[in-house]
C-alpha cells in the first residue's frame, strides 16, 4: 500500500537542504512519499513559488501535504501556516506564497503552526523547514489533525499576495503581464484561457515588448523553429513561446513585462 | 513489497513539470516508484536524450517503464509511442529518441498510444507528458497491456535517428565523433569498446581538434591533474577526459567534433 | 512498511549517473528508499562533500546507508570504505570525504570494500559508484553485515581530511575561515556555535575581507535587505549572510577566506 504524499516547493536548488528535510520526514514517518514539485524557485521569489504551486499542486492525490519553503523571513516574527482544504494540506510561511493556490481550493481553513510538541528541538532560527515545516507535515501524514498544530486564523490575519488580474483598457483591449518564465524560456502570462476564449482567435493581436503576434497557435510546432507565437498553455494561461529556443531570451522578455491582447478591427 | 518502477528522462531541468508528472502518476498508481534518470537534457536535444537513455535504461529492473519527454513536436501530428521489449516498456514521442536504446532491446513491439480512456481529460496541446505519457505509464504499471494503448506499428512507420556509426578511413583509421559531453566535461565518443579492443593499446593514437593522445589509460587518475587522456568509459565507448577538470572546456570540444583513432606505424 | 533508506551525496549534478545508481539499487533491493542528500558538490570538491555530509547525514533515520561519490581517484588504487557506526553505514572512496561526518559518530568501524560477490560484473574503471558503491549499499539494506564486505581497517590506514579548527590569535581573537557557501550565497564558517556562545554577543566583532560586522543577529530578516550580518546558522556554525541576496557575491567571499571573531575592548 502506498504511503501518503508530501511535496516540496522550495528555493533550495540542489543544495543539501531538501535532502535534510527528507531525512527529518523519514525519521517521523518512514512511509511518507516525498516528491519534489520544484526546488528551482529563485531565492525569495514569492511570485514564482506561488505560480509553481498554483500550476502544480492540484495534480497530486487527495490527502497530499504540500510543503512550501520560500521563506526569507525565517526566524522573524512571521507566522507559519497550515492551510487545510477539501483536498490538501499546505504548510508554508505566512508571506502570501499560498495565495494563488488557495483561490482554487474549497473549504479553506487556516491554522497557525505553534504546537512545539510537533517541532524538532532545539528550533533553529534559520531553518524552520527542517525544524518545523517538515516535522509538522510528517505528523499530518501520521493522522495528526491540522487543528492540533495551533489556533485557527481568520483570512484577514494572514498575508495575501494579490493575483495580478488583467484589466480591460480604453479600447477594449486586455492588459496583462508576464507571470512566469519556464525552463524553456516560454513566457506564461496572467491572461486566463477563459478570457482568451471569448475572443475570435483569427483576429487576436498580442503585443509585448517589441513582439507583435497575430492569432493563436495550438502547439509550439505550429510555427517554424525560432518564430515567436502565442498559445494557451498547459496551466490555462496565454503563453508566448517559440518552437526550439527561448522566446524570453530572444526578445528580452522578463517577468512583469506588460502583455496586451486586442482584436484587429480592420 | 516494492512497487513497479517508472523512470523519467526529460529536458525539464528543475522546473515544476517533472513534479506534476509525479503527481499524475501518484493519482493513478500510488504504488509506482518514480525515479529520475535525468532532467538535464538540453531543450529539444534528441541525441543527448537518446544517449542518456541508451547508457541508463538497462540498469533498471525488468518491468520498468521508461518515460522519455524530449518533445519539441508536442501537440503537432507526431505520434506517441509505447515500445514493449523483453525487459521494459518505453513511452516517448515518435521523434527517434528511443532509437539507440531499442537497438539493445530484444523482441521490440511498438504501439501508437491512442486510447483516450488512458489519458487525462482535457488533453492540453503543450504538455502531453502530463496528460498522456504519465497516465499511460501509470496504467502500464497497473497491469494494462501495451497493446491496449493503441494499434501496433511496423518499424518503418516510426521515426529513427541513426546511431552515428564510426567509419573506417583510407589508412585503416577509425573515424568517429563526440557523442555526449557529461557533467564533468568528459567527451564520450561513438567509438565502441569492442572496436577499440581490436587495436594494440600501446600503439593507439587518438586525435580530436588540437588534441593528440597516445595510448589508452584505464582511469582518470592515470594522468596528472589537467592532462588529457583517453580511456574506455563506463558506457562502453572511447572517452576523452582529464583528471580534475573539463577536457571539453579546456580543449573546446563539442558534440559532433570528429575523433580519429589510428595505430602508430613507426 | 517503509524500506531502509539510502542517501546519495555526489558531484553528479543533474547528469544521468545518479539515475543509474538508483536503477542498480532497485535491481538488488526494490524496497530500498533512495534519497538525494545533494548532487551539487563541485566536481571533485572533497571539502564541500565532507561538509554537506557533516551537516546532512544525522537527520536521517538510524540504519540509513549514506553513499558518497566524490571520487576523482576512481579506478586508481584508492580503497573503497564502508564505515559502520552506531547509527549509520557510510560507503565512500578512501579520500577523506567521510572525515568530518565520522567525528560525530560513535563506535566507528571501518572496512575495506573488497568482496567481489557484492559487485556488479564486469567492474568498470570509471564508475565504481554504479558497479561497487551502489550494489554494496543495496546489499547492506538487505541485511549483509558490513564486515562481510571486506577486511577491517585501522584508522591510521585510511585517508583523513583534517577539519580546519579555528585557532586563537595573539590578542585572544578566534581565527577561522569560510567553510562552505550555500545556495543562497551564505558563508558558513568553521567557527562553532559553542565557541561563539562563550563571547558576549553585544561586543562581538566579525571581520572577513572588507566586511566589518558588529554583534550577532538571530535571523536573516534582522537586518534590512542587502545588509550583511552574522548569525549562528542551522548547522551550528557562525555564518555570514544577508537578507535577500548573496553575501558571497556582493562582498566577493570565497571558501577558505579568513574570518576573525573578536571582542570589542572599548
Amino acid at each position: 500500500m502506498s504511503g501518503p504524499f508530501i511535496t516540496l516547493t522550495t528555493d533550495f536548488a540542489e543544495d543539501f537542504f531538501a535532502g535534510v528535510i527528507r531525512g527529518v520526514i523519514a525519521r517521523i514517518n518512514g512511509d511518507a512519499r516525498v516528491v519534489d514539485l520544484t526546488h528551482a524557485v529563485s531565492p525569495g521569489d514569492l511570485r514564482a513559488g506561488a505560480f509553481a504551486l498554483l500550476a502544480g499542486c492540484r495534480w497530486f492525490p487527495r490527502g497530499t501535504v504540500h510543503v512550501v519553503v520560500v521563506d526569507p523571513g525565517v526566524g522573524s516574527g512571521r507566522k507559519i501556516l497550515c492551510a487545510s482544504t477539501d483536498d490538501y494540506c499546505f504548510i508554508a510561511p505566512d508571506n502570501g506564497i499560498l495565495s494563488w493556490a488557495l483561490t482554487r481550493e474549497k473549504n479553506v481553513t487556516i491554522y497557525s503552526v505553534e504546537e512545539r510538541r510537533f517541532f524538532l528541538e532545539p528550533v533553529s532560527a534559520t531553518f524552520h523547514a527542517r525544524d518545523i515545516f517538515a516535522p509538522a507535515a510528517a505528523h499530518l501524514t501520521l493522522g495528526v489533525r491540522p487543528e492540533a498544530l495551533g489556533p485557527a486564523l481568520t483570512r484577514d490575519r494572514i498575508v495575501w499576495i494579490d493575483f495580478p488580474e488583467p484589466v480591460t483598457g480604453d479600447k477594449g483591449e486586455l492588459r496583462g503581464e508576464v507571470l512566469y518564465i519556464d525552463r524553456f524560456g516560454n513566457c506564461i502570462t496572467n491572461l486566463p484561457a477563459a478570457r482568451v476564449a471569448e475572443l475570435d482567435p483569427a483576429t487576436l493581436r498580442i503585443e509585448t515588448g517589441s513582439l507583435r503576434l497575430a492569432g493563436l497557435r495550438r502547439s509550439y510546432a505550429d510555427e517554424p523553429e525560432g518564430t515567436a507565437l502565442a498559445l494557451v498553455g498547459s496551466a490555462g494561461f496565454l503563453e508566448i513561446a517559440t518552437s526550439m529556443g527561448s522566446v524570453a531570451e530572444r526578445f528580452r522578455l522578463e517577468v512583469g513585462d506588460p502583455v496586451t491582447l486586442s482584436v484587429a478591427r480592420d
